[in-house]
């Protein structure tokens, strides 16, 4: 299994915030999941080609987010990535987000992504999808 | 040609505002869409299944928007439509944005559908579609 | 303790929905959210107002979302909600989200959501905010 | 009158596209106030700083935008500014949204943004918010 942590940098902007003044509770899971893009596009795994060329898709299965203080418009966040495990057909995720440069903790997250066909039914990861996982 | 005007309530959540207290530019637009789906569904058009069954989809080709005033969270609105013009392969429209109760106009718009085929080519609207506009 | 079950009806539109063919899987949370603000209202509680007058905001501190199915553009859902806890900071909220007609379960979430004061500290729930949950 | 054109690269994400399987017609907004957002504070100007501070937030007033063809998942995009015109309230904006690697021009926009004071009233831009514009 990997242990490394895959890391990907993320702006908040005016489109993220709400009128409490702070980044809105949905979008940290929309910044988890460029994330997850960018880290299976440095794997190899351009989604759009899995969807297109192999009919596979990743879809959310299962989420818990805590949320452990806010970001705000203009903050710069790191976004991190564990892959706890490669189940038969799903990654299970580790996945936090802090912010730059004080480093503070804001979402501590666990997310199980399972791999569909084309007709959203759950499937077998392919064997050249993170074999090592 | 229908000068008949289609109106449509949408409410203000915390997801449609950003941290400048108000609703977000953008989120104007869904709102206006909501409306023309609505207006489309009113007149017995089911955009997903035009799409399933005759392949066609209707896309912003043009817009034009005038922001005069801003709505905030938990305000009631009325989106309005008004058919402006049928073209060959286009729907020309004119929608506002009220709030409700003291009916100030807060958005004023032009807004161009353009009917696309299952490549995103323009295409003719089909005779049943508003064929009196 | 209430046992009731708060419902509020949601249509889903293009905004809602990916390239997947789905709604995208953050927007379910703000579908969620949607029905809180509703359930408040209904309860006398405008969070706007809450918010002006008293300092007082609601924000999610903890989620779990199980995703069981996927809901498609032009479905209509209804997002229940049921106070489980009121604890002396926070709610806590079993939501589920279901498609109309057949009444499939889409998604299974519980929701804490905490009362934050101006500076987004944790401070009490007044008395008068469901005194009885 | 500076005829320099910022640039400001954005990638498309799930979140970004619609089931019509291209980007959602209102996010392209979004994408283009990133690239002002970016070019204000390549200028010295955060801001999250000039509300803060100053009590000063720039809002669109007035949109005009063609959409010339679709972006899609996965896209490498390049988003464009220009100053047109820099009046006594406002500035006056040229921006396009191209697709990298072969530069077709997805979306072309001409933009207001207005300055507003911390009532949303429109107000005279400082004079150190570019003075040559």
């Amino acid at each position: 299994m990997t242990t490394a942590t895959f890391q990907w940098p993320v702006r908040v902007y005016y489109e993220d915030t709400d009128s409490g003044g702070v980044v809105y509770h949905s979008i940290y899971l929309n910044y988890m999941e460029r994330a997850r893009t960018e880290w299976l596009r440095s794997l190899g795994f351009d989604q759009s080609r899995l969807a297109r060329e192999r009919g596979l898709v990743f879809a959310v299965s299962q989420l818990e987010v805590k949320y452990l203080a806010p970001a705000h418009m203009d903050d710069q966040l790191m976004i991190t990535l564990t892959l706890a495990k490669r189940g038969g057909a799903s990654l299970h995720l580790r996945q936090e987000i802090h912010r730059v440069p004080d480093d503070t903790v804001l979402i501590r997250a666990t997310v199980r992504v399972a791999m569909l066909d084309g007709h959203f039914k759950p499937t077998r990861l392919p064997s050249d999808i993170l074999p090592w996982g």
